[in-house]
């Protein structure tokens, strides 16, 4: 039933150093996509401006001009005032208070909705990918930290101005080792991949990980996801063995969501899960399994994410067109 | 806008020992109220004919009749089957498979709703007490066990056919001591009444407590939440040591509650806190702000529940009336 200009809306992924724009059917299909690196250098203002670019350009491989889409969404991890669609600092690239919303509203004279990445990518999951036809999805997505977010019901969980659930800061070890978050025993401290690597290179220290050792050494920004997995591969059961008990703290993690949430499919992507699938999925399904209550055992899955890359796209230009249709509705946006 | 009949609605509180029934207004103001108890013996039958005779005579004492209201909400702890309305279990009675909607709906003609008891509570206090006028309101009920609930943006967060956010068995001490669930470390196992009755009582025996010691000895069914405030106030440090590292436990979980959730207000209600409201308050409060997020400290209040024993009734007539206008609005219920 759409009209004109609203069977196609922009989905945005902007990161801490790349940037994935496509261009989303009503039917959740990306029908162009770019890809760019944030760039360095530059404050916010200069930011926008590449990522106007990119838009431009997208648009441009889909043949289209402004008009011909409904709206804007984009995901991104910085902090965010949702209300005003403002990021409030990007650390990794040094911008401070940058007016996504008002800055691309301006330019392309369309709606701009603005969200957290890792909201984006389950929403994405949950409309057309691994949480199709769920109630209620909870996304955990491992990687560098942990992110979370949850579908309840067809609609997003938020905070009033704030993304939320905040999955990687589940305390799920009272006196735990610090996190990045300055507090203690949180499960992106536990189990995210910086988590693991730390453990696995000092197992290359110790002399039990030679595997890993001859492919990545000790040296942290090297043991990336895929190194772990086939430091695995190649027989280093020590690695194996880290990795497993990083995935039980995300199952019991998952176990407290779904006692807390009840949702039908725990959604699982990120780096850690893409490189190692079956571990992932086994050790979170069997740990969650073990420690939910009896009412909920049996009463949800555990997946893998299937959009990959373009969960956070497909979810933003989703969440872009929910803002426009809900607007119309009622005068006002959904909360 | 109310029409005929639907200006109040029957709140009704079946408890595992007594029942509370009252008519409350269109403005959430218990106009009349009965109380008994549920009474021993009988099968769920026999505890259906009580609870229809009980909802008899609040009317009566009301001047009403079952065509003056516009339907009935039941809150009840035992486990449920929301779509069907019916009480899976009633442990402490006996009863099972119980069709209270079923067979209150043929008693009265009048649509009738059915919810958990801490979900009516924590609704009751988020449309008329201490949570009114929050965006999201997170309740947390410590007692015998420790129940909780999540109004998101003015819907009570539920599963499929059953209640969910079990706060009491969140996992707050991975190896902690063993829960009525069968799990270990859950929340309501370190810091239910239950829990600090039997440190209490060890304390008692150990000779640390003497103020207890002379009320209640180290008998669990003795050692009552009044009990245990009366023996701080006499001068057990102990006692108030072990509550306060209670308390302090719910503050953790209610921090996790609220990186989760991003809740304005958190709702402290049942026993303990009515017991001792300002040292749970103080306690779970800095607890909660010490354990959040920065992004979430200072965005959220701990308050005590205000409706004490009405806050179920009020609430599950509120939940009745809600599934009436939704009923309507769209030839559903809300899920």
């Amino acid at each position: 039933m759409a009209t004109r200009g609203e069977g196609r809306w922009i989905g945005f992924d902007l990161g801490g150093t790349k940037m994935f724009c496509a261009v989303v059917d009503g039917r959740h299909r990306p029908v162009a996509s770019k890809r760019e690196s944030v760039g360095v250098g530059g404050d916010g203002a200069e930011g926008l401006k590449r990522i106007e670019a990119l838009i431009r350009l997208t648009l441009r491989e889909a043949g289209l001009s402004p008009r011909d889409i409904g709206g804007i969404g984009i995901g991104t991890p910085g902090p965010l005032d949702l209300e005003r669609g403002m990021l409030l600092s990007a650390p990794n690239l040094g911008w401070k208070r940058v007016p996504l919303r008002e800055h691309l509203e301006a330019a392309f004279r369309r709606p701009v909705t603005v969200a957290n990445d890792v909201d984006a990518g389950t929403y994405g999951e949950y409309v057309a990918g691994a949480a199709k036809g769920a109630r209620t999805a909870v996304g955990i997505f491992p990687g560098t930290g942990i992110g979370g977010a949850c579908v309840y019901d067809g609609r997003l969980l938020r905070g009033r101005r704030q993304s939320c659930m905040e999955v990687g800061h589940l305390k799920v070890w009272p006196r735990g080792p610090l996190c990045g978050c300055g507090r203690r025993g949180c499960l992106e401290a536990v189990a995210s991949r910086l988590a693991i690597a730390g453990q696995a290179a000092a197992a290359v220290l110790r002399g039990q990980a030679p595997a890993l050792r001859k492919i990545a050494g000790a040296d942290l920004a090297r043991i990336r996801s895929r190194t772990l997995a086939q430091a695995i591969e190649e027989g280093d059961e020590v690695v194996e063995r880290i990795v497993r008990r990083a995935a039980r703290h995300i199952g019991l993690a998952a176990a407290n969501l779904v006692n807390l949430l009840a949702p039908d499919v725990v959604v699982l992507g990120g780096g850690l899960v893409e490189a190692m699938p079956k571990l992932f999925l086994e050790t979170v399904r069997e740990a969650a399994e073990e420690d939910v209550m009896d009412a909920f055992r049996g009463a949800f899955k555990v997946v893998a994410a299937r959009l990959g890359d373009f969960a956070t796209v497909v979810g933003a230009a989703a969440l872009a067109r929910d803002a426009v249709v809900d607007r119309r509705r009622s005068g006002r946006p959904r909360a």
